[in-house]
């Protein structure tokens, strides 16, 4: 295990009774919210009303803004920065999936910086004062409202970006899991396959020492593929809901990596197809996680699958040859992907085959750091190979 | 799953680089700190040095208070109340193992409480203003580092009591496994016994929706078995000690318990042993364990048992009869205890015989709450027939 710093201090507020601490931790954090939010799906799940009816009653002023898109753009950054300044908001309070957290997170990181923003979603410059977040996730996919991250698209430059500070950790989340009932089955699968993303990304790691981080990912694993075909296909069963929610929280905020220092390879490969064809993340990664895992595996490393084989598919191993079960692992994730309706193949999204290349030297620019820490080390050749194996 | 709120910001600094975060943790939290610990075993193993010519070197002043007795005594948290009133000290720092950790906690809690501190401690009044505490430990056990909970033995009148406020938990911890390279044998073996009973008193639970929590108690309930035996036979394996130290922290720090709420009875009955015989915790629940396994098992919860049969002892219970297979789980942890050296029976650690119904009386008293919400719910009679069976 190798030494480590952890500390998750977001107070997590679980279940459909969680609201009733809203408005003491708005006022904890501040006086005027900014409510972020996307295409008004809130509106309908009920999120929307069980913030905004609760700070009317309270007498809480606040601002909206609506309309941010998913992989969303570096303009509503700018429109956030704007309200938060001419508005005097002093506190973020994002409700919906990802988009709409990592939009508020990048708005309270940027809002009160001189700068160009995007210098600082760069990391040309690094993150300074940040205003508190408090976030309402109404999806179940990224773990957001959890981490420290955003990741942030300029559309007219085809760049996504991801960058990171403490701070940015929202202080506090309601998760009401009966908001995801209405989650579209397509963004119910693709919500799935992130976190299962996440899990894998630290999971299949160097580090055999990080013995307890690799159960937790198997926990995690478990718990994914378990609950995801449940809620796939019976979006209102709350067990599954409660447990997907909560579980997408664990698989990004830190207890699996932490010990266990991996290089995020994969999402490098997939932030390329969602920044030129604006790919759902979770679909990208579902298309890109299997060619990956070809691409990883070899004889030292195979013992990984052999565990993910047993958490993921219950799928005991023993006796079988460790390649033949390596390759069966990689196999199951391609059905499980395929019984959650996600395509197959890059080619299936409208990926342009000329465009592999570009893709795979610019993953191999922007991903320099984390492509040498991956599990298997890559660059752009093997990125234009795992993108071969994919398309 | 249950509505929960889960809540653990104290910043781990992990491995044997952390102490280089040490004195900006202290600055942040207090400018005078006490230092609580033990017998002095911390001057052997290299933490006292550790955090003292730090304090030094950074011209922090600060307190000393030693003689922390295992099963902390009221009369070290008065001590404590004394010396950082006079000294005008500001923050506790804990060297050692949960006995000192809980007594500083305690003195945090009760230092600028006017009335007398065994009424907080005994719950009769709330806690109110707690000092700042930042952890030191040096033994793999209870994780009070990463908890909220205090419990403080009353010799006279033979009275142990548990109690618990989120302020109590410290702020920042800092955990070098190498210092738990010359922890005792039996003392290793209590504290890998007493964090299995964590995940023990949560995972056997009626709540099968927690389903993560499930999982993520194997995943502890696996680590801890598998190193427990490792550490013990080689106390200077860091692989073993990092991923028990960790697990220790995990058990107790609320990831297995949110959202599946249980009654810790186990404790409780253990509490009364320790309370009489100042019997080491550790000690006292390996042997409470598998009476309790024994008489919470029935045909609806076998289950659980077999859960924990494959987490703890790999041993896949596909095929077998489920009453067979449980009653095998508790063979196994009979059988494990045994190989760390621990006493099996009541009777082997000095507790008389006349003094079981005593203690079964007095558990159902100060328990009350604790049994009636437990895996099977208990009363006198059957904590008298569990003390029975593990005599």
């Amino acid at each position: 295990m190798k030494d480590f710093w952890y500390y998750v201090p977001t107070r997590i507020n679980f279940g459909p009774s969680c609201f009733q601490y809203l408005i003491d931790t708005v006022k904890q954090w501040g006086t005027k919210p900014l409510i972020v939010y996307g295409g008004g799906s809130i509106k309908k799940n009920g999120a929307y009303d069980a913030v905004v009816s609760r700070l009317i009653e309270a007498k809480i002023p606040f601002e909206e803004m609506g309309g941010v898109q998913p992989n969303p753009r570096l303009e509503s950054v700018l429109e956030g920065n704007k309200i938060v300044k001419e508005k005097k908001c002093d506190i973020l309070l994002p409700i919906g999936g990802a988009s709409s957290i990592d939009c508020a997170k990048s708005i309270a990181a940027t809002a009160y910086y001189d700068g160009d923003p995007w210098d600082m979603i760069t990391k040309k410059v690094p993150v300074g004062k940040v205003l508190p977040i408090i976030a309402v996730p109404t999806l179940a996919a990224a773990g957001s409202e959890m981490s420290t991250s955003s990741v942030i698209t300029k559309m007219d430059t085809n760049e996504k970006a991801g960058y990171s500070s403490p701070d940015m950790r929202p202080r506090a989340a309601f998760l009401n899991p009966e908001f995801t009932f209405t989650q579209p089955k397509g963004q119910t699968a693709a919500g799935v396959a992130d976190a299962i993303s996440h899990v894998m990304e630290s999971y299949f790691s160097n580090v055999p020492s990080a013995y307890l981080q690799a159960k937790f990912g198997e926990a995690l694993f478990n718990t994914l593929f378990h609950y995801g075909k449940i809620v796939y296909d019976d979006p209102t069963n709350y067990e599954g809901r409660a447990n997907i929610m909560w579980a997408c929280c664990w698989a990004i905020n830190g207890l699996v990596v932490k010990g266990n220092p991996v290089g995020w390879s994969m999402h490098k490969l997939e932030h390329e197809l969602s920044a030129f064809y604006d790919v759902t993340h979770g679909v990208g990664l579902a298309i890109i996680m299997p060619a990956w895992l070809t691409y990883c595996l070899t004889e030292d490393n195979a013992y990984r699958y052999l565990g993910y084989l047993k958490a993921a598919f219950e799928i005991d191993p023993v006796g079988m040859d460790k390649m033949e079960a390596a390759h069966l692992a990689i196999e199951k994730t391609k059905d499980y992907f395929a019984s959650l309706g996600l395509p197959a193949r890059l080619r299936d999204i409208g990926i342009e085959k000329d465009m592999l290349p570009v893709m795979a030297h610019n993953a191999s620019i922007v991903g320099k750091d984390y492509f040498k820490n991956a599990f298997r080390v890559l660059d752009e050749n093997s990125a234009l190979e795992i993108y071969k194996l994919a398309y």
